[in-house]
């Protein structure tokens, strides 16, 4: 049964995930997992929803008596060819042969299929695809820094020592940046968190040492009534929490929503783009 | 049957509550449904909980397969008085001739009791005690301050114009303390959501302009398996928000967690009280 396999694939993968970030075996449970959630779909309906959101089309997967979360029709691969080059690219840790707009149509593939097998096999379950895409995302940060991540920081300042709980921490070493990266599957109004951590980095440890890395799935909303699908974005709470708390380095996003995607082009900008831009620029962040 | 009563009263409260926040009517939905969940409670059956926290003792309310939330012995008054007292202070607005441990008394009982109601009544409901412990706690400091709450603010800056939507903000007039209220039944990691908004209240309208009192009932968490109540805490977190997010002026708890009331004692102090004194210092926290 291919929708056991699902689950009992994921729970290898969160028993192994930590301190083996970076390895090999962690690409083969995603593949695994990715095959059988894609086995499990292929047995399942496609309906198509109506979109609010301007030139984007979006469908659900209809299971017995309920709907996937509202999948994006431009980005999700029905053709399995990208998303099997982009786990090669995985295994050989070498991205630079592949366009940033497929990187991103195949993590999103891998993601939301994840992501809707769980809505339909599950009741309310929001927790485990959480944790499958902020492993899976965990992952690839770690493969392209070619690192572990940490998620506690040391906290030595005058009479104060603790420690600071965070998102993955990638330190690049001595003289090199450290990025901060939080993984959300959406933000919704607990996105202030994002940058009230980023101000505690920087008030800890000097501004500009941590570059944060914000990374999402995407911000749509099903209404499983009408059968509509709504980005739900606050734009201006973003410009407020850039302006008024910390800054975040970039926000990347599979779909990313169309009211975030113009704040590239309002002053002062928030840079927002395509997670298959990560891949290209990863080595050159510090600069631009 | 009362407790059809108890969800029935709510839902007028709910109807009712904004743009009526400090109107007596308020006061008298709070009080039939108070004790509407008193007879409930009556009904039920009582469970001693094992505490691991020192020198303070919990019991549970049994229900027919499951138990309420832990609710502090010393804290919850089982003899009406001290809460009907009360209830005329909220009715006269009046509230010097009672003692800030026995008004704190009465908001424990008057707020568990309604949250252990809805423990037994509904599955996995947080959201129905969250909201009205946030109208409970809204409707006593807007009679306290005689003066409704608003929950967005404008934000005019250069070219900017939007709004900011915030949790209770009183507004007491030019020249005067603008008070920024955040009501939580408990913090966990979300709170730094707190301290994110205070800051951006503080970067918008300038320093010091808006106080911060962030009101909470308690950090109590029941093994249900074991009986067993804990408090969780991370003062070590709040310290690092305190020092480099932004500063609120008072944290008050109904039942303070032990090692949050310890951050009284240790430089720089993060003011954390019992509730009740908010009663009696509300006209000077501009002062002290």
């Amino acid at each position: 049964m291919s929708s056991d396999g699902i689950i009992k694939k994921y729970e290898l993968l969160k028993k192994n995930f930590k301190n083996n970030e970076n390895d090999s075996k962690i690409t083969e449970y995603i593949f695994d997992i990715y095959n059988n959630c894609i086995e499990f779909l292929n047995g399942v309906s496609i309906k198509d929803l109506k979109s609010l959101s301007a030139n984007k089309s979006y469908f659900t997967f209809e299971g017995a008596s309920k709907f996937s979360r509202a999948v994006n029709k431009d980005l999700f691969c029905t053709n399995p060819t990208i998303v099997n080059s982009f786990f090669d690219c995985m295994g050989a840790n070498s991205f630079s042969q592949m366009s940033s707009s497929d990187i991103t149509k195949a993590c999103y593939t891998i993601a939301i299929s994840f992501c809707c097998s769980i809505d339909l096999l599950k009741s309310n379950d929001q927790k485990t695809p959480g944790t499958f895409f902020e492993y899976f995302i965990g992952h690839l940060y770690s493969k392209r820094f070619s690192l572990k991540p940490r998620t506690q920081l040391d906290v030595l300042n005058l009479d104060m020592q603790s420690t600071l709980p965070t998102d993955f921490v990638f330190d690049l070493g001595t003289g090199k940046p450290k990025y901060h990266v939080p993984v959300k599957t959406s933000t919704r109004e607990r996105v202030i968190q994002v940058w009230g951590h980023q101000r505690v980095l920087d008030g800890v440890y000097g501004t500009g040492r941590f570059l944060g890395l914000l990374t999402c799935l995407s911000e749509t909303k099903l209404d499983h009534k009408k059968l509509e699908v709504v980005e739900i974005c606050l734009p201006e709470q973003w410009r407020l929490y850039q302006l008024f708390i910390a800054q975040l380095k970039r926000i990347y996003y599979l779909d990313i929503p169309r009211k975030y995607e113009e704040l590239n082009n309002v002053f002062p900008k928030i840079n927002i783009k395509p997670f298959g831009d990560f891949f290209s620029e990863a080595d050159v962040l510090d600069v631009f």
